[in-house]
């Protein structure tokens, strides 16, 4: 294994635990129970690449390997009981980046199938992308009754569709350099989450719809 | 191009557009961001055919043609920028009516696309018809917290269905008629639609479920 | 046809109809009318199977046997009309218990038809036959903007995620023994909801989310 095969599984797999115990905190509020917790982490985990394979009509990617459901299953579990853990201060910022570089490399991993399966290339990819990082938390939060991050104004889903957008135009544009355009639009991706992390930016006035007085 | 194909490919575009810009008005409560929009938008210009697609197991629709996702975004975007238009009476009557057309013609398309690939004939296709026109907007409300059309008097999706029933009607007992039946199906749904919005006429107290007193 | 085919069938179309009633009591107290109560209830009875089907990627279920589709619009049809009878202290007690037998025929049936195409062997099939069975019911209620299973205390779906884990159990370790393994975890989920609907045990305190004081 190469140093950046360890670090993308690594991401994968602390990634996929991060996701899940994202379906722990947001369910804090609404007493489910334990079963609840680990379908709802399942979800967050595999949900979204799951719409997206459903989309590109092929073989759902957790079926073909299962250590991303067995992940989610111990990280939602591990959630339920060590909960007040995640929520301490430093503990919680750490989530915070895992969950961060997570959602960039799901969104360029996510793009890049689509693009690989020639799906409509280059618009469809971004779209794909973005569904792949952030469709679980959207249906999570669906099936929780709680607002979904398309009704917030963190900055969330916008970064990731921004990622995917500059990742797609490297693969338009400069194929020879879609490595580095990975890794760029990756980091983009964690780069405004950061800033919305640390100085907690959100999406300013202008871009928020609101009827004139 | 022939002056039918010319009918169908404006109100496909116009139609688009007016989902798209539909997304807008729902969403204008909801103090959402310019990304949410475009997102909602697309989600209820495509969403239906989508859930279509995947019902079918066919490659999806706009994957082959990406004009539908470029007019559903710039259309939200449009909506964005100058709802208070849409929102004037005149402009939103003529909306209102693009609307129509596109869910009847939508509606049709739909339940010839399952016919055709000989899908659960004769009763799947209304099923899948009825999901093309008004899926994206059932989908749109539930991310959006507000009463879909299920949950609302409006007559909207009660037409679309009944239009679908007699289009497969014809389909089914006079295919040589179908383009005459398909024209009197979305002939039926843009009039019933038509007295809907002009006479506010919903669904009768019959026909809604309520507990005896 | 043998006596356990008529069993089979049997629960089947009760439990098809069983599905499609829960949505009329379900809709009870949010005025939809009989065109969205018919809606709701082909979801509940055919959503889980579909949901399965297009993670599975195989042709949906009802395309095929078009009688699902006839028996829930007709059983939606008839708790329309009647539903003050489904209400009735021992007619409801009749319809819990066709649900009930219903959900574990599911179950074990979808189960079984992720495990026999090697879908994601041994752990997917569970989540599958999960999904069958209850899937349908969390739609509806998504769409009815009411809380769904996964945040109610009743014991409804863990009994049926319990069932088709000890289902796969014997496809796994002794395949010989499958029917009777069919047959046991069936058994185990209609004891376990019988409890439940008997006893009205509840999900225990223990394993229920909630913040430390």
């Amino acid at each position: 294994m190469t140093t950046s095969q360890f670090i993308i599984e690594a991401i994968t797999v602390l990634g996929t635990a991060a996701f899940a115990l994202a379906a722990v905190l947001a369910a804090l509020d609404k007493k489910v129970d334990i079963f609840s917790v680990t379908v709802l982490g399942v979800i967050t985990a595999v949900g979204g690449g799951t719409i997206r394979d459903c989309i590109l009509d092929v073989t759902v990617f957790w079926s073909q390997d299962l250590s991303y459901i067995v992940i989610a299953i111990s990280a939602s579990l591990f959630g339920f009981f060590f909960f007040p853990l995640i929520q301490k201060k430093k503990i919680n910022t750490l989530y915070l980046y895992i969950d961060t570089f997570a959602i960039a490399m799901f969104a360029i991993q996510g793009t890049d199938k689509a693009w690989e399966m020639g799906f409509g290339v280059p618009i469809a990819p971004i779209i794909l992308g973005t569904i792949t990082a952030v469709g679980g938390g959207v249906v999570r939060d669906t099936l929780l009754q709680r607002p979904s991050l398309l009704l917030t104004k963190e900055l969330y889903a916008i970064p990731v569709a921004l990622g995917c957008s500059i990742y797609s135009g490297f693969l338009l544009y400069a194929p020879e350099l879609s490595q580095f355009g990975a890794i760029l639009s990756a980091g983009l991706i964690v780069y405004l989450r950061h800033i919305s992390i640390q100085k907690h930016v959100n999406v300013p006035d202008w871009a928020i719809l609101q009827r004139k007085k």
